[in-house]
């Protein structure tokens, strides 16, 4: 199981008030909360910097490795962006968020994910846009694992994101994507996965339950990783609980040790 | 989705106190909660009541059939009990639990199924004992269910438990029963499951957030019925989550009312 921290992201307010204020004490307790918390990466994404994603990208880097010795999954759609914050990782593989199947972002994201020898995200997207079915996913992913591994990218390195779209518009939203990681992981056994998962709850109320829901779901068909805030006690005991009933825990040591921190304390 | 209301079950002390007091208002106020609570089948156990498991099991019969109209789980390992519970079943098609492919069982039970044109549960074990593997239960449905058709049982009306038992004491114990769900609904696609899911989180501590979490993930691999407290309103919220989140809930209309009644109040 694979975590990745969500919250330096400036979409989020306090992190885009932190990063214009140049506030390094607040990123750097962010960063340590979400390691404390179980996270394993730490997403860093501002995105919404758009004059300046590439300085700000490199301020975030360094701050966050000034607190956590922690591997980095640097999250642009900007090429740029994405090589300010490689060059500057410095500890374990880095993670690259993300490519896709459109000919121009694959073209430009591919030479980073050889160059930096980092895990990739793989968008399930192409440029006939967002899929609707598994069917669809599945005849992306296919064609980003062909051209991913023939450029030299180990299959391990691959996190496939099957996209996750709201069942509040189309009510099989959620299915389809529980279809796609079974056949991608029939088809393809050494790849991993990762997704954010907010959105197939978006429209409908208490979406946290959702969330939480669609993460023990996804678990079950074999989802391995996810974009997500790791200081939310009950999303992380969801995964704990989750994986002692997958047989995923050796004596059921990781879901006591959750237990005995308090994840379950408030829970009936 | 098939709910089966477990409450009225003469091990419960409570349920043990009023069939003994025969407090007939206890009784009706128990399997009211539960249908007004979401079961669709009130399941009726007083097997451990071995002196006159017949004439307890007729007295709850009764009492229950007075309260809701509601069809009747008869639940007895004792052919006569389950005889005696099936002659007053009033309302819809009665189910009987259970049936297993242990020869003697097989042969006193199929007969009642047959004449009560009865939903019937049908536990995943034999003569060799309680299986371990996904591949041994699946020998065992295979045969239970050729069996059961070939008396003449609709497969509608068969409903498999696959067997539920402690990831405390082995490891793999729930991914075999994911897997079991999986295959027998490949094979099978007509044919109903059920399970008590109690077992699950044996010898662990919050046995009710793993054994929802246990429902969430069967429900992701196609099981389609529970035994369970309809009134744990934590374990109702997960099954109308989970259903929107399948596509099994048309415009999510069933998360939202739960929404509305308060299931997911304290949740955060």
């Amino acid at each position: 199981m694979l975590i990745i921290g969500e919250l330096i992201n400036t979409s989020r307010k306090p992190i885009k008030e932190a990063v214009e204020k140049r506030d390094a004490g607040y990123i750097k307790k962010i960063a340590k909360e979400q390691i404390e918390a179980g996270a394993h990466y730490i997403d860093v994404n501002c995105g919404t910097m758009v004059f300046n994603e590439v300085e700000m990208m490199e301020w975030l880097v360094t701050n966050v490795q000034d607190a956590v010795e922690a591997p980095l999954c640097i999250d642009s759609p900007n090429p740029e962006a994405l090589e300010a914050g490689l060059r500057l990782c410095r500890y374990g593989q880095p993670m690259i968020n993300s490519i896709t199947d459109e000919k121009e972002r694959f073209d430009k994201v591919l030479p980073l994910v050889l160059k930096y020898r980092a895990k990739i995200v793989a968008l399930c997207m192409d440029d006939t846009g967002m899929p609707d079915t598994a069917e669809d996913r599945m005849r992306v992913a296919r064609n980003l694992h062909a051209k991913l591994t023939a450029a030299g990218v180990p299959e391990e390195d691959i996190y496939f994101d099957p996209l996750v779209k709201p069942v509040s518009s189309v009510e099989t939203a959620g299915i389809e994507v529980l279809e796609t990681i079974k056949m991608i992981k029939e088809q393809y056994p050494k790849v991993h996965f990762t997704c954010g998962l907010s959105n197939v709850s978006y429209g409908l109320p208490n979406r946290k339950v959702l969330n939480r829901y669609f993460v023990v779901q996804t678990m079950a068909m074999g989802m391995d990783g996810y974009i997500l805030d790791p200081t939310d006690r009950d999303m992380m005991g969801a995964i704990y609980a989750s994986m002692a009933l997958l047989g995923q825990d050796a004596y059921c040591m990781g879901y006591i040790t959750a237990h005995r921190k308090g994840l379950y304390r408030h829970e009936s």
